[in-house]
């Protein structure tokens, strides 16, 4: 048996629960969305920014994924919203079922919005559909502007790449004559993804200054009422 | 047959190939280094930085990974040195056979110092061996202190950890009023390395401005000559 065949058992055996999973979420009429991105983008910090911004017009329920450690689960904690932990042991990305044994840790299924943050990897999470309405990437200034060629399996699945750190392009793009090249360029990130997703939606953050982040929610709040 | 009996001929297989690179590595007197980071985190930059500055006195080849594209490679061609592109086609890591393969394509073994720059992943690479003599992770400024926690097995192996956009330190730690606690701290993600991992040497760096370039490579040369 080879690799490449267990590979894809284990794939077909995910779509199968995903499957599952979009079910119960549409049954109870819960908009999901799973985010996506490098270590130390912001997934976390978006997430409480988002919360800020909507827990006063829709219930909102986390789930969190790491590798190692509950850090990220006790900061969404203190805003008094339902969350649950998945701690991957090593793991490098979310799969369904583990998204399937969390939502049943909930309480209550009365929820508009259940926001999913993976492991911090822009390769695995790709490939394992958790049930989800929207797959969101999060880019930011400071990883260069070659991610979506490089990675482009999550950028090509995703419905928005949210560019945070939008605050450190000043400091990114006017020391040009002393970086021999490092110079950031915001719109050749922008061009290379779309050249991967030409329906990308894509939106300028900064959790620092909260720029982006009321436009953001709109879009997404859209999203929800469409559904 | 389970997923984790695959896993693990995976990596027993790996780790005999890993060997017999290593085997090849000492009888050539190579010394390799194994640069695993995030995305984004400036690897590709740091090789360069270490080429132009060590080109003269050594020796040095170099072997790219990534999942799509042969940008990097392309980087380190224009200085003139030896190079091979891998490109994974999704793969999240690099594999000892990937490696002994690449270095084959050499057309010399007459090298001093072999750079292989892994897939920008925090998580997949750090179970691969790939006959190496040092792992080296990247960490940023602007990834947030908690990686060490949340990554442990990189921050475990490594030799050292060179903390990459130290230039970017001002704006990231002296907007602490507007931030609501995003304030980075560079001493707490020191602290958290170490306590990972306490034999971890640690070079703060700048690709921007030079800092640490000089330090981290006379390091690297001690290094080769102890070996």
């Amino acid at each position: 048996m080879s690799l490449i065949t267990v590979e894809r058992k284990v794939l077909e055996k995910n779509d199968v629960i995903a499957g599952e999973n979009r079910k119960i979420f549409r049954d109870n009429h819960i908009f999901v969305i799973n985010m996506l991105s490098s270590p130390g983008a912001g997934k976390t910090t978006i997430i409480e920014k988002t919360i800020s911004e909507l827990k006063n017009k829709i219930k909102i329920a986390v789930i969190e994924g790491d590798v190692q450690t509950d850090l990220d689960a006790r900061r969404i904690d203190t805003f008094d919203i339902p969350v649950v932990q998945i701690v991957t042991n090593g793991g490098c990305h979310l799969e369904a079922n583990l998204v399937k044994d969390a939502f049943s840790r909930f309480d209550s299924t009365d929820i508009n919005l259940l926001i999913i943050e993976n492991v911090g990897n822009l390769v695995c999470p790709a490939g394992y559909d958790l049930g989800e309405d929207l797959k969101i990437v999060i880019a930011t200034t400071t990883e260069g502007e070659d991610k979506p060629l490089k990675y482009p399996a999550i950028f090509r699945n995703a419905g928005a790449m949210l560019i945070n750190k939008i605050d450190l392009l000043p400091y990114l793009s006017t020391q040009s004559e002393n970086t021999g090249g490092l110079k950031f360029s915001i719109d050749i990130l922008k061009q290379n993804a779309l050249s991967i997703n030409p329906a990308l939606k894509i939106f300028d953050m900064s959790c620092m200054t909260g720029q982006g982040i009321d436009e953001w929610c709109k879009w997404l709040i859209s999203n929800i009422k469409a559904d």
